[in-house]
């Protein structure tokens, strides 16, 4: 009997060590949710609490929460989850209040939670020591699922389990910039994960997987379609596509909404005109949502990009963007949709600074927003740039909500291959103190409704998904996405905790990996401001498809088009000068805070050229001039990149080689193009201001006209 | 110890269990290389046979042998195969003849087998019993390796095997329509999986998963980019991007091709022509070829589309094709590279029949070409119809050596979804009789170099490959791009036996399987003809997209653009006359077949209306008048659709539950859109003839107006 037993073990690991590969295989797919068995001790923990799930209720959220429960634990322990009636040892327990009793547990006060909020507690039902889900719907025993099963991920102990939270934001929505040839605009992951062409027929597991993935960190919604939206999008036939994957996304807690075309009653309905205050426009639209609301009773409602980059909108009719959101609410509002309104509004027809066009379109509109629409402002003024102060709109719509527009893709910060994690610039903005109301206004309490008090509020990321095997182009733009939840879900997280969360999921919670990498991680956006866009330069990427460095492009048509209207570098100095004797924009800014601003002494530094002309001799508060100081940030950014370079190949033992392998290529591309950002910049503002290097940095590598000439066709996301 | 072994065999089974899920998941990723566990005598068998690997070579490609064999054979048979130096029990001896005696075997005399060919043999050696791979090179050793084990994977026995097999064809290539964009021309599976944007530096593991999948159907060659070629496919940048995927192909035996985009001496030489007599022209094109050589130096050469649907080409500068075909030979030649020029050629400027202009156009040509240029020749004279009859230039270029186009990618015949087996279409090209040199003379013949003595020899395929998961946006669709690898090694095998093969390899040897399910792929390409173009009809698809009817299009500028060109259907008749009463392309054929063809009597029923316009009443073998019997073409398409649903329902317990979900899903799509196919087709031939459907033929679902107004935006692959 011992031969036999010693020839089953043989079998046993060679079984397992067959499998090993493709059951462990990493290429990304399944992000932070892999559930690999845990290390010993973890394992232990996991497998004692985790050993039977009682679950009364029956929905399909609640089967997918079950679902969701094995898979994970039967992957973390090795062993497969029972189902029981009544609590037991080591069960799971998912109760709403209704359900609790019933269960074995005792009443459980938890109002304060509100529809999406969950409660983990480590307790005893019966008797029996158990871990308790509870929550006030089936979503939010879905968040608490998966919560517990990230935690176990995270190698955190189950023995003492007592987690309450709830989200701060109601409307948590990936904004999909994809279009419906499958290009994604501003994608840098591959084509849409829709394929349109084969819906409705088809849904197959990758949207449910994409499903899993957004309830995992509490997304409620996604903007399916490009903000540039073509009126096919609200044709019969795509409104049965959109249905379709409705109806994947419904278990998980996720609305659908569109993106909605402001010329549409022309172009489909045949009117002779937009007007939003057109009776014949009102009943269109009204007709149109009845019409999605039929085959989608829970249809989030629509995205509108309006007046924009070229997009109809309600001012080709003298109308205010308020008339033009307003005939969209009505439509929805009979069945619970919401407007989100795009403030990212920049005419050709206006020669005021970029910057404040918003702000002096939507300022004056406060209170004019019928009840269901909320305006949705970009973090900065201009366009996701690698560093922005917070956008003066917020903390000045007291009478309208406001929500976020984060871009999770990378389109301003080296778009698939660089590593930058974006937790920080979240955690940047929405720490900003507005003065709104006084300090510690922060765009986070202006977001939550703490600030005015706002009846709706959310937060939207463009999202960095696409058919790539690993969905978001590489590992670490994962980790974008991930925040972006958890930020969304609470915007007063810590992007550092967040990173660490994510890091010890997707890799391993081993802290010799996880504090060096959460480390390189944190560092890794601020390398992308210093060698593309230091002390508050801007825009300064390549043309049409913003890569790589551009930053003499000065021949386009619009001022605002060109890299050089944005750093304004001349023989004397350089900056963008939005004082009162520039373009004043600082003025949109509360008095305390504009004060501030106004005053390049008084100014942090990282914004400095943001808002300020300033001289090439400048002292800085490090004793350099100015342009010693911007050489030394492009210098900075690049020895920062050869660091993350030096660290990631020493986490090589911590690493699949798969994913190891792509981040080292990627970290490779990333040092030569953080090298070539450096050296193309400084040699076109030397070529502006003849100053010599600082000491110790060395010269471009080569004339100004060979970083001109370079050119990189077929670019991604174009 | 019982109880031990109780509780280790539990521990295994659950093991396995969990593995299960990932470890076998049926994507469609690992098309017929699954290696999943063989059933119980057929994994005896081959674990009896599959101990031991014995490879005194240590090129790149044996390594890549001996990977696939521990990988495969480890995967069937549940044990890690060993290695060893000399021949055991149970061995796989990889050897060439040099290396024969020195692992144990004897001598072997396979200098008939070339340079790719190998022998698979049971056998002993050293008085064990190995199984033999025999071959001339390290390459045919792989291709050797690759078929022992799709033998094993289709439950033949590996106790008496003696296989010699050696490629008919030299050249076996893939081409590409892919674009630098990552679009793919006609591709129907998403985007191009080259992604050119980050290559070189990142060469993922799908590059070798599509390497893989080639060589073990001995496809040795592939075009990368879409003969509609760009410039940059030929720039410094695009060179080492493409070298990247030369050096991952390599050890796999397949050469990288490019389409050359004619007028690049212009665009990127800044030359004032491209004129292939030109000095500086040719200079050009030499130095180029040098350049790609110095980076990749096994490169195959070039394909070139010219002077067709718009592309530049040497007729530009009246010169004939051979010279523009020369010109890029004479570049390549020091470096052993060929030339396939392509003879689908049509100009708007010409307004004979489409049909003869390729005809026209290169048959004067016929021993001006260079030595090392093939022309490569679609397999009929339109464009890849669903039926058409052989190109007549096969059989009459007896000077210039000609290889096949087939199209992989399902163009016309009902794209990603419909199932549609090319196995049938392949051969029934291959086997067409073109009379060269009497009876016998088959296209395969002719392509083999057998009817006139060939220097160069070779087939084409479009591919239909994509980034779609399962690579070929469906399991069915990957029975094409195996079928043609199988013709491409033997152009006279045999399309059932071939697709016996897949179906065993890619779910089930169990015949209770294969046996309906390649009986319904047999059925399955002639019902499409059925459903869209029966007898003889062609081109009836709707503008551009070519997806769906659109038999009533005739408003497009150029005659041969239009359905109604090819239908000519009007109140007394049907068909294009093709005779001396029209254009007399049925006299490009040798006169033994011309002669038939000219008679609509001696003419193939299937071939009727592609030769001969014909009256609605012509009476037909089935005693049927031609009109009842077009309908009841389209009648037994639908049918057979409806008969392929019933029998893949049916297939249920034999297959995984996702792949057969999918195919569940399309086969659906596929039954709505013939009845759409059969009836718009119907509604329009209706309105021509006014005739009254056959008894118990259904009226189409709707008026003709209704099929008229249908569009398909954004369809894929345009």
């Amino acid at each position: 009997m011992v031969r036999q037993a010693g020839r089953i073990l043989s079998v046993l690991l060679l079984c397992c060590g067959l499998c090993a590969t493709p059951a462990f295989a990493e290429d990304g797919y399944d992000l932070w949710l892999r559930y690999r068995p845990l290390a010993g001790p973890a394992q232990a923990d996991a497998a004692a609490h985790a050993r039977v799930i009682v679950a009364p209720g029956t929905s399909p959220t609640i089967a997918a929460a079950v679902a969701e429960l094995e898979r994970g634990f039967g992957g973390m322990t090795g062993r497969p989850l029972l189902r029981a009636a009544l609590a037991e040892d080591g069960a799971i327990v998912l109760a709403t209040p209704a359900q609790a009793r019933g269960v074995g547990l005792g009443s459980a006060s938890i109002a304060d939670l509100g529809r999406e909020g969950f409660w983990l507690l480590t307790t005893t039902a019966n008797g029996k020591p158990v871990i308790a889900i509870l929550a006030n719907t089936d979503i939010g025993l879905l968040y608490g699922s998966f919560r517990l099963l990230e935690l176990a991920e995270q190698g955190v102990s189950l023995a003492h389990l007592d987690v309450r939270s709830a989200p701060k934001l109601q409307l948590r929505v990936l904004d999909h910039w994809d279009n419906l040839d499958r290009s994604v605009e501003r994608g840098y992951a591959g084509q849409s994960i829709w394929d349109w062409w084969t819906l409705p027929d088809y849904t197959g597991p990758r949207y449910t997987d994409y499903a899993r993935a957004n309830a995992s960190i509490g997304i409620n919604g996604a903007v399916l379609n490009n903000v540039n939206a073509v009126k096919e999008s609200l044709t019969a036939r795509y409104i049965a596509k959109t249905a379709a994957l409705a109806d994947v996304f419904r278990p998980y807690g996720i609305k659908v909404y569109l993106s909605a075309r402001f010329s549409a009653p022309i172009e489909l309905g045949g009117l002779k005109t937009a007007d939003p205050l057109d009776p014949a426009v009102k009943a269109w639209w009204a007709a149109k949502a009845d019409e999605i609301y039929r085959a989608i009773p829970d249809f989030g409602g629509f995205l509108v990009k309006a007046n924009s980059e070229g997009q109809p909108g309600p001012q080709d009719y003298h109308r205010t963007h308020a008339d033009g959101a307003n005939v969209l609410a009505e439509a929805v509002r009979p069945h619970g949709g919401v407007v989100m309104y795009r403030a990212f509004v920049y005419s050709e027809h206006n020669a005021a600074d970029r910057a404040r066009q918003a702000y002096d379109d939507f300022k004056p509109l406060d209170g004019r927003f019928a009840d269901n629409v909320i305006v949705q402002v970009k973090n900065g003024a201009i366009d996701f740039q690698p560093r922005e102060p917070f956008h003066p709109l917020f903390g000045a719509m007291p009478k309208t909500p406001l929500m976020m527009e984060f871009q999770i893709a990378k389109e301003y910060l080296g778009q698939a291959t660089h590593l930058a994690y974006l937790g920080p610039l979240f955690q940047e903005t929405l720490e900003s103190d507005t003065f709104a109301h006084g300090a510690g206004s922060t765009v986070a309490r202006v977001l939550e409704g703490k600030v005015d008090r706002y009846r709706l509020t959310g937060m939207a990321g463009v999202a960095n998904i696409g058919v790539d095997r690993d969905w978001s182009g590489s590992t670490f733009n994962q980790a974008n996405w991930f925040a972006f939840g958890r930020f969304a879900w609470d915007p007063d997280g810590d992007a550092k905790t967040i990173g660490a969360e994510w890091a010890q999921m997707t890799f391993t919670p081993d802290p010799r990996f996880v504090t060096p990498v959460v480390a390189m991680m944190m560092a890794s956006r601020e390398a992308v401001v210093d060698y593309m866009t230091p002390l508050g330069l801007a825009h300064q990427m390549a043309t049409g498809h913003h890569y790589g460095p551009g930053p003499w492009v000065s021949e386009l048509a619009r001022p605002e088009w060109n890299p050089t209207y944005y750093a304004r570098a001349d023989a004397t100095g350089i900056g963008f000068d939005r004082t009162v004797s520039g373009s004043d924009a600082v003025g949109q800014y509360a008095p305390a805070l504009a004060g501030r601003l106004a005053d390049p002494n008084t100014t942090p530094e990282r914004d400095l050229l943001w808002f300020h002309h300033v001289a090439w001799d400048r002292r800085m508060a490090s004793g350099r001039t100015l342009w010693d100081e911007l050489v030394a940030h492009y210098d900075r950014g690049v020895a920062q990149v050869d660091a993350m370079q030096r660290l990631w190949d020493a986490l090589a033992p911590y690493v699949d080689a798969e994913r190891f392998a792509k981040t080292r290529t990627f970290l490779g591309v990333q040092q030569r193009e953080a090298m070539w950002w450096r050296d193309a910049s400084i040699a076109w503002f030397q070529s502006r201001n003849q100053l010599p290097l600082p000491a110790g940095s060395p010269a471009p590598a080569h004339p100004l006209d060979y970083y001109r000439a370079i050119e990189t066709p077929f670019a991604p996301g174009h």
